[in-house]
């Protein structure tokens, strides 16, 4: 692989000066020369329009990419430098349209559909919750994925304010209505709050979705829990959300609809870290809110999050590129 | 009139206490059985759904509401206690769809329509600057209206991001061709800030409103200016409506779309200080967005400038109902 | 019952809309038609007239109110919905007298007499840790109450600043020498912090009051010891007080004497959560100070903390109303 | 005079290290050996007993003296050193008790008994501005004293709360009352804000005591008004009392009772700078609220007019110690 | 000129989206293909190093890039979009070193010797004022350079901490004694704020370096003032630094040595808009200093006030191209 | 012992109020005539010119007296007054030199060879982690010491930013070269974080420094491992060093290089409990950056782990006294 993907090490240049890009890769549009060669692409998402309560998601991006030129080369666990497995780089953000939704769902879909077409994985950085919908109609045209799901919400709910059925509560709701995920391969983990009613739990009862409480989290501790995440996935492609809200928000506040009660950034690590070995054609991670988040602390639990998504998903692409 | 609409006083209550409505007045809703008595109403429009920059508009009037607990009850130079010339109440908010355009835009007009059937004229708290338009459908159902606009920006643009006709950019292009504003009762004061093109302003050549800039009103001074601005308006009715962001950002940082530069908040209030006389059916404050404004200054200007054009605003409604 | 008792689900009305009642739930004041029909009163008691150290909590009832706006309707462990177990209300604020710590100790006491005579059991948001001494004198007038007492302090101290005897470290030392509690029915969970000296120790131990320092509940877990404390507690009516510092200040910053170290929020829901069954006359939840929280994270937490004690304090009332 | 009374330069310490007395003078409380040298003596009175809105200033002593470790050594208009006119010291901070309003008026007064004694002329950080009473039964217990007072507040009301005569809005009418002033040597300037009746304003009219609100203060400019304060306040005795509210929000937010349309930082040191000549006895700074000035501004900005302040005083000094 | 080279509009795509570089513009590093086709280039140096008092100006490239995105095409006053005139561009940051002085002033000069190789005026964005020493080191190789600098400071000490020489209080000495400057055509613009001692003015007096003071800029009105520094600017090269401290804190708090009582925002603009027609070779912008900027206005104050020096700078260029 | 070395009690004097010294001990200078009394010297080093990322710790010493304003006198699970074993007392800062790393080291040493020749064990407030190794210079000049690093970094990288060997990255490094510590009885808890190479870890296995990862920390639990430590420490001569930024950034973000899934302050508390009978003769508490620290949380964390600190550390100094 060419050297020209490879971050600049913080010896070199401080982590504070700089373009940012995300990770400090370069970047590369859809339209420049290089882009044939990049098998990973972080992708931008500044949208929040299905957002019910809080917004501010859509500064999400440019705040993740700030933070992420503090992250450095090597993963000190799995001692991988994921940036040396395929080629990474920033691909820019999407172009939202702030006053439409399905405007806006279409945009998504049509930049993503390109990816797809380029053979690159997609490493989104949201943008509400909704945004998983319009890159999943992308990334699951030809069958049906798997999902591990981190998060506080089932984001299950069909509609929302007498029938609008496209909000950050009810994507994975209409991935599954348009098959664009198998019910019976989806695990949803950190569950909790309080509810308007029973229809989200109703609805993955009736469809075989499995949805781990964040008392049972507890109960079991993260390793048990991913054994039966990575058994639920199995070998056939799946696809990884992680709402930031999953993390409790003494760790994350910069969020829409933050819930007490969450698991912490090192179970949120241990968990992710469990994820190697499965075939993962795309992660998001979503609903980063800066407005809610003056210190930026949720902005870097999001780079952070995001590197450790990068690992499983750059060795998926690895296997899939030999 | 009826001493169960006034506010509590600060000496019998601190501001701190009690449930946080406008002005501390009662919270009288259209179906409650008091709500004949009210000839002004303060209203809600939690809504940011036209933003096109930086959300959180849709929290404006729960933070004003909370800062206007700090004001007392008399104007200190007008010398009057507006709250005694016409029964106020806070009407509640609209309930708007955060995810749904147009849909929000028929649920604020429909508010307001029976608004106007009760002879109530409002204060409106929005929301982003898009709230105006629906407002205006219903009290300029019957002929145009003028205008008095207080805004760092004219809001005459045509459309964003691809044709896109409904912003915060663009509702008094639309009121004007609607036929809810006359043109040439219109005036907007304090314009400044980079431009994308000369649009907006030939809009405003051509039709006849009066741009006044942020560099002819500092040199001429407020009083000659809004001399000016009583001769445009006239003694038919009028609109007043109040963008936060006409207010210099040191002043009044949390809102969407900031321009350096602005007028104070004691010009502000030399200004809103001679619309007396005038004959104002309504009148809104516009662009506070909380997530922007962390030290609560902004709300706090905000409800001041309330209190301010609560007073012309009474005083309208008396002349209409004697 | 009625459905006037009601919260307005969030997805007929977005969240941050609406006059922002403690759960959204009506406003019914003491002097309000409808006052008889309550079960369940939530009070505000915004006074820090008693604190030592960082003032604000007085501000408490405002924030605590507006986070409480995002609780839904639904506990999603104990699945009930306490506001169909009986009716709940917002009834107001105590009108305090922050210059003058007597005349609001008078105050607050004869407001809660009111709802003890209309059977009321409240549910009280502070405000300093003060506010529980003249609402025990209502709750209490008949026999000594049981406390079930969350918190960093035990606020137990005799006196401060040279003999001064009501303050908010001191108000369960009056209680018990009044008679309102019974020593031997109450136990402190939580405890930690350097300390002026020892009396507070000394004096629970001599009294039989139960103290459980945080290294004993992180050894033991929140199990082993709610357990003792329902023993502790019994089957006669007690009193839950929960103070915001009880809480790690890395969730809840927002309180006037944060003591590192404490135990997390999922620890407090499980613990409230083992108060189910016992006889709660009334909960209070403290020091929540909003000038020291500018993200909202505390008042958040105790709203949400609020919406636990409040699933056992309805089925308290619900039994004694059978 | 010591050279051991003069700051350090900050080309020698930076102004970020040291213990931060007030301005880096050394620390020389009243039993200090060289007590009898000081002449002019800061003194902290970190109490907010008397605030009915928000609190706070009992932190104002702590923020002062850290912002004030910014201050160098010469005032660049009068080019003078005020350091090397007199001695100064910080003489730390009057004990308050937080929790009882008559216990601290009387120590505050036993303290500044002592300076007077001493012959130290006391330049006090307040605390909110009910400090002032105790602070004139001390200075002006052989004569009334002339006053000029920045305020957007008279403070001049009766009671609050049913009856309660000792707020930080009342010191003036109890300091007019006990024979402390003499209402027609005093002058407030920058009086604005809504008004819960107009009590305050009817006790100045027919006490003599002269009202300049800011629009008499922006229409004539600083200049005429404190020629007008010059004339007024006299050759004899004065007090100089500075509540940082009269200084507009934008400026100084760090307040507790902030109200929009205020005078400006640099007006306010225009203003004070013709302070000269006049016969200080002691001066003021009161109402800076760190829990609402995140930033520090407030703060700063405080201990810039507590050095404007102290040049006129120091001045005041040298000519009664010649 | 090619279209390349101009922002996009906010029409297009929105503000808060995309990479930010400054303005938009593309990030052309000195290896870039079309580096040859730049003619200005705005370059941060995130640097920190000279800094006596609070540090963090090193963040301040990042911040400014961010803000600047809020910039749109076109001068509402001077009517001209200055990216038409003649090309800009983002020339990424020079590499500082945080640990050593020397070495960054080396770092920086060797960079913009490569700029003025290749004929690109410089738009800088500090970092604290030590930056402009190392920039004008290249910039005046050939001849000094006249300069009109806007601040609340001098910049013109010798040393600090026992002989240091280069800190951020000491740039202008160094560049009159280096000859980079020449100190008959400097002026300095906002002087204000206390002082260690009168060396500055004592060197200023005596190289004939025009000082304004606050009190004189304030009395003349800034076109007096401005007419005066074109005389002593003259048609010879100048050099134009901006130090935001010169801005009122109150507008700028983000910044390490604020001083209150300085100009507006307003003023600001104005006095650079009369740099049209005078010879700029280069411009900055220095010590934003984000740590302190929480909210980001003062990134915003400096974004909009890099926009008015953007204006006259592309002129100039314009002028030398030909 | 004498009680003049007593802080004040918070029953008497508010803990607001006073000039603010390290744990309200007397401030004593090495000039103080008392000077030789001390045990125990609490020292401020406010200096970051070691700081490769986000600078700020050249505030903390400011921020850490402060908050330590709020400890009280009592440990209370070792039930010892720490103030009560040995003379303790706040020496003040060294004066650092902001601009140059060397003339700052040397300043450092030069102030602590004074307090081993007065036989004082130091407490130091950070600065930037670079400042334990003039520290270290001094302390360990006769032998080598062991150290317990509580740490996310293990501080043993060789040089920056091209061969710049003096940064906070590297002063351990520095330290074991120079023969001031013994590596193979260093014991580094809590390290994690991505990494810009494998240098450290290589650095720390070919000397026998013993790296505990968080991993293993979480697995073993603190009991187990502090075991270990105490082994490793053995009985001879060691220095504790504790970087705030070990504890997780959820407890502690104000720090200059926060890393995601750190240990809580409860294990903090819990570790440093186990230090208690080692020979300790010196310990520092570093990288507290108030900039990146509004709330105060992390200075206030800071405070709470050098009380925690104190207690082994005094009766270190105990023993050698006796």
């Amino acid at each position: 692989m060419s050297t020209s993907f490879l971050p600049v090490s913080s010896f070199e240049l401080p982590r504070f000066a700089g373009v940012p890009t995300f990770m400090r890769l370069p970047h590369i549009a859809l339209d420049h020369a290089d882009v044939s060669q990049v098998k990973v692409g972080f992708v931008g998402v500044p949208w929040d329009g299905g957002t019910t309560n809080r917004p501010g998601a859509r500064h999400g991006p440019r705040a993740l990419r700030d933070a992420s030129t503090m992250i450095r080369l090597i993963h000190p666990v799995h001692n991988i430098n994921p940036f040396e497995i395929v080629n990474c780089a920033d691909m820019g953000d999407v172009s939202p349209n702030p006053v439409d939704v399905q405007d806006t769902l279409a945009r998504v879909t049509a930049f993503y559909d390109k990816l797809v077409d380029l053979g690159i994985r997609p490493m989104t950085a949201g943008g509400d919750h909704l945004v998983s919908l319009p890159v999943l109609r992308s990334l699951a045209k030809e069958r049906p994925l798997g999902m591990i799901h981190f998060d506080a919400h089932t984001d299950l709910w069909d509609s929302y304010f007498g029938g609008y059925k496209f909000t950050h509560g009810t994507p994975f709701r209409r991935a599954v209505e348009e098959g664009l995920l198998d019910p019976k391969r989806i695990i949803q983990i950190g569950i909790r709050g309080t509810m308007a009613d029973r229809e989200d739990i109703d609805f993955a009862a009736a469809n075989g979705i499995r949805l781990v409480r964040i008392e049972e989290l507890m109960a079991r501790g993260v390793t048990d829990v991913m054994e039966e995440a990575r058994t639920i996935a199995g070998s056939d492609p799946i696809y990884v959300s992680f709402d930031i809200d999953g993390i409790d928000p003494s760790y994350a506040p910069g969020t829409g609809t933050p819930e007490i009660g969450g698991f912490t950034t090192f179970e949120a690590q241990c968990m992710v870290r469990e994820l190697r070995g499965l075939d993962i054609v795309g992660c998001d991670l979503v609903e980063v809110s800066p407005p809610f988040d003056p210190s930026g602390t949720t902005a870097w639990i999001g780079a952070s999050m995001m590197f450790e998504l990068l690992c499983p998903l750059v060795e998926s692409a690895k296997r899939a590129n030999k």
